[in-house]
């Protein structure tokens, strides 16, 4: 399934979409996609209806995060080698965990705001898994078992707040609007690999990054099990699973950031598209 | 006021203290204190009650986070000069952030429990600022005024996890049970100067960190402006302020770690006192 939220913020509607791509109302079936609802057995239920027997919505408006609630935003850094080597940073030994503040989640097309003061604001295409059971302690054998499904996540990044203004890099990741989730949440049966996934990302038509999860340097179930030894992961909470080369800060001869007015398009096979437009500081666009 | 919330996970009510230290059940007039009921307004509605007039609570039971509904849970590091020379760090030139898992986040005396594989569990008393209205990009002179109180919190951490095992802080900070808050919010008319107020902690009764809010590198009203500017600040939202000396890690001849059967006890002036009992590794201690 794919599942999906439309409407404004605080007005959002649960969804699918059926086999041609349309969008079917689940506001009747559930009152919200919400982080308690991708367990097991809710996300059976949802399977079992008959998309053709669920409302067409002909005009679903905004795509909101694909659903609510979400409890811990998760990201690993520097999981795919060529991109430690664009970042001038070694491979990990071990996974790089930091988490981005939740205030930073926007749907999937909604205005990428730059903070007031950002000069080096960043993209970063990356799966993101989604937990739809409690996991804690799980095995890497075990470890898929507890995912609802994937999205498209954009790690919008600032990178003198995250690398030079000292301490950890939380401060360059959680920023408003740095956090483009879905546009809907694709249930792991959907999924046959999730290391097989070719994604990309475009600014204003240039295509940056093309890479696939085959290269990541840590996998979805190693990635799940790992972190859930430090951390309980529970229903709704995202793991954004790093990203490949192509960033901003890597290119050559000089970086490249983010200025208003820019176009982002990126997407994952499978797992559907996002498209940001870039916007000086604004609060207006902030949906609060 | 002093506000707080008991009863087991998912049962929580609402009560405040009494000038005679006594709890009254809130239950009748708000169905729980949430984030969203930290404004000034909602505080004003309670302030205006006669504390006389509401049900005695005789027996509370569990003490449980003072407020639901947390959604970041920011923490600041070495932001007390001494701590940071205990710690062989310098003096950061500008705060140093950090997010902890919200997951982390339990009752003031509820049981700390060591991960599965933890050598190196520690504490750090830190004056906890609960923000009460929406903060984006506010000055330091209107800062204050977005915040609804202060709390105790014990910002327990991994020192392994947090410092040896690979990229940012986060891993040794949000482990399951390291965010102990409360017992209660104390609300910022209660608390005439945020930089003058004693804090300590002990384990098996010895006190090892005997500090106060006037060393910190960074006060209140300077963090709440400069985190604003990273991210918005939200009703709920907590900033942990920092730790002053007196850490296991910092203590000579060798560090002093938590194992289990440790008692610690710690407080801070006019904010109340959190006492928490370790635990090797059990889940049946961790309440989800």
């Amino acid at each position: 399934m794919k599942l999906l939220r439309h409407g404004a913020k605080g007005q959002e509607k649960p969804a699918l979409l059926d086999a041609e791509g349309r969008v079917r109302d689940l506001s009747g079936v559930i009152p919200d996609l919400t982080a308690a609802g991708l367990g097991r057995a809710a996300l059976e239920r949802l399977r079992a209806l008959d998309p053709a027997s669920l409302p067409l919505v002909e005009r679903p408006g905004r795509i909101a995060p694909p659903w609510s609630g979400m409890g811990k935003f998760i990201c690993i850094g520097l999981n795919y080698a060529d991109h430690a080597a664009e970042a001038g940073l070694q491979v990990p030994a071990e996974p790089v965990v930091f988490m981005k503040a939740t205030s930073a989640l926007v749907g999937a097309n909604d205005a990428v705001v730059l903070p007031q003061d950002s000069v080096k604001t960043d993209w970063e295409v990356e799966l993101g898994v989604v937990i739809g059971e409690r996991a804690r302690y799980v095995s890497e054998a075990d470890a898929l078992a507890h995912v609802a499904g994937y999205c498209v996540v954009n790690d919008v990044s600032e990178r003198e707040f995250q690398i030079e203004r000292g301490g950890t890099w939380d401060k360059g990741k959680g920023c408003d609007t740095f956090g483009p989730v879905g546009p809907w949440l694709v249930t792991a049966d959907e999924v046959a690999d999730p290391q097989a996934l070719d994604m990309w990302l475009e600014v204003n038509g240039k295509r940056y990054q093309n890479g696939s999860t085959r290269t990541m340097v840590f996998g979805v179930a190693q990635l799940v099990s790992y972190v859930s030894r430090f951390m309980t992961l529970y229903p709704g909470d995202l793991i954004s699973t790093g990203t490949p080369p192509g960033v901003g800060m890597g290119q050559k001869p000089a970086p490249v950031y983010l200025k208003a007015g820019d176009e982002m398009k990126l997407g994952i096979a499978g797992l559907g598209e996002q498209h940001q437009r870039v916007h000086a500081w604004d609060p207006a666009r902030i949906d609060d």
